[in-house]
């Protein structure tokens, strides 16, 4: 994005009327620089409208992702080295692993549209335009494989207190990997690792999150959205930056300290206990109630027939 | 590769004196494009002599990897779906990432040169031109992380067992992951895994084999090729032929019988035993001698002060 056009959104982000002399006199350029900058960000897709005698204003700009505001979060950060930002893009998680090796650090790729986004199990992951934040964080734990079976359970946390603590809603976790608002799915993500030796040199972890409501996820029945669900206004920018504090935050803990430490909390926002579930791991599919999460994200459910399983990896319908 | 560039070469590798005029009427194009086709494979690196009354004929073509063999031997192979053939790439392991999503079977990528080729632990791994075969296996083998562990000790038999087929020499297997011809580095490999949910979704293994003695590994002082070993003369193209059978033979046993059912084989060739070893381990640097092998692929290591290790993940100086 152009310096001046990156400058004239930020300014129109505050959301009051700005004339195009007020902008061209507040960044030192043209007015017709002004203008031209104008058509190219409704080109992007920002909706400006001009109001004779007022000036521009940006209509809705709260519900869309900005470039800038995101660069400045990332770039607060301790734990990100960089950021790349894709209006449109395939997947994420593919661009990750196409880019890996030009990167040593921990890297965020973010789009606001993915064409042919992917969850677990090679599933489709609806990725409409404007309607959701989709990203795949790349970062270098140098921890083993059985450690990182608990690397979801700390992100879900990240991720549900996020949710809580930018809108007010009751957030829950769908182990392993889903967050969910009155039962309903608001946010997957999947975690691949690059291991060698059994030592995981990178985690590729992919996060899709529905911000509007969207007609394809809509009409799924399944799936909900944060602004669905909320009564009041939603600022997406706000949120990525608590999003991004609390990612911080839980993967130094997943680095350091056990799953102990914040297994309180997340059995708190777990949503999987007290009902009835179906299970299907790799061998088989039971029906039964989960009894407990062990301290290596181990799960032990109770089925039927009270016979006791020790579940690591499966897909749990609620 | 143009068809009639190919054509040329595939006549050439035959080993006779084929003038330009034998040549154009047994492709059917004019003496003018064979000549220009001679041209472009001289430019390619590939050394052709012009003998008067006699014709071109190919100097040391056996030495050299040729990419129409390469792909006859890829075609037949009951593992691999596709070949990716550089002359010169950076790594084919980094090369391997970034076309992952592109694929959806086992796809082999060769090369004949690295500009950086790594081996373990992101060390550098040497890959002059015209020395050695470098390549990076793409499998699919959907099993645990657990089950990994044994990899390297099947692929390494692979190489091995290919080693002494094609050419004679004693080979032996360092463990994990080096093959050694009279205590001396010919080929090491690099396996990394990219899993989900603990399930090993891809492979990505780079092998590196010391083909033809080159200045830069000959100044290591503990590498070796296999011509340096050689007092015949060697066959690359029947050697990659050979490998890639072991290779599918022994993927198959990985995938469907247990390392026991190798184990005797592999401790007939391994080079750890009845000697000291230093062993360094991300924990720890240890002098010992190696007792066995489990059937999970972990080594047992008895120290000098008589005790036992159990070693996943470690280097080892012989």
């Amino acid at each position: 994005m152009s310096k001046t056009k990156t400058e004239i959104l930020s300014l129109l982000m505050e959301g009051n009327y700005l004339s195009g002399a007020k902008l061209a006199e507040m960044l030192g350029v043209s007015r017709t620089a002004v203008w031209k900058n104008i058509q190219r960000l409704k080109e992007d897709g920002y909706s400006i409208e001009a109001v004779t005698n007022k000036g521009y204003r940006l209509v809705e700009a709260s519900g869309r992702i900005n470039e800038s505001l995101l660069a400045g979060t990332v770039q607060e950060s301790q734990l990100f080295d960089d950021l790349i930002y894709k209006n449109t893009i395939d997947s994420t998680q593919n661009h990750a692993f196409r880019i890996l090796d030009r990167y040593d650090g921990n890297i965020v790729i973010v789009s606001g549209h993915q064409t042919s986004g992917r969850g677990r199990f090679k599933r489709e992951w609806l990725s409409p335009a404007a309607t959701g934040l989709y990203m795949s964080l790349v970062l270098r734990p140098n921890v083993t494989n059985q450690n990182m079976i608990v690397f979801n359970l700390f992100l879900s946390l990240a991720v549900s207190d996020a949710i809580r603590e930018a809108t007010g809603l009751e957030s829950g976790i769908k182990w392993p990997n889903d967050i969910f608002i009155n039962d309903k799915k608001v946010c997957g993500f999947l975690t691949e690792v690059i291991s060698a030796d059994n030592i995981v040199e990178t985690i590729v972890c992919g996060i899709g999150i529905n911000i509007n409501p969207s007609v394809e996820t809509d009409a799924l029945g399944t799936a909900t959205s944060i602004t669905d669900e909320l009564d009041n206004e939603f600022d997406v920018n706000r949120f990525i930056s608590v999003l991004f504090r609390k990612i911080e935050y839980y993967y130094d803990k997943f680095l350091h300290e056990s799953f102990s430490e914040i297994k309180e909390d997340w059995l708190d926002q777990a949503i999987i206990f007290n009902r009835e579930l179906t299970i299907t791991t790799v061998r088989e599919k039971l029906r039964g109630k989960a009894l407990d999460i062990t301290d290596e994200g181990y799960l032990i459910i109770l089925d039927g027939d009270h016979n006791i399983h020790k579940v690591i990896s499966a897909d749990i319908e609620i």
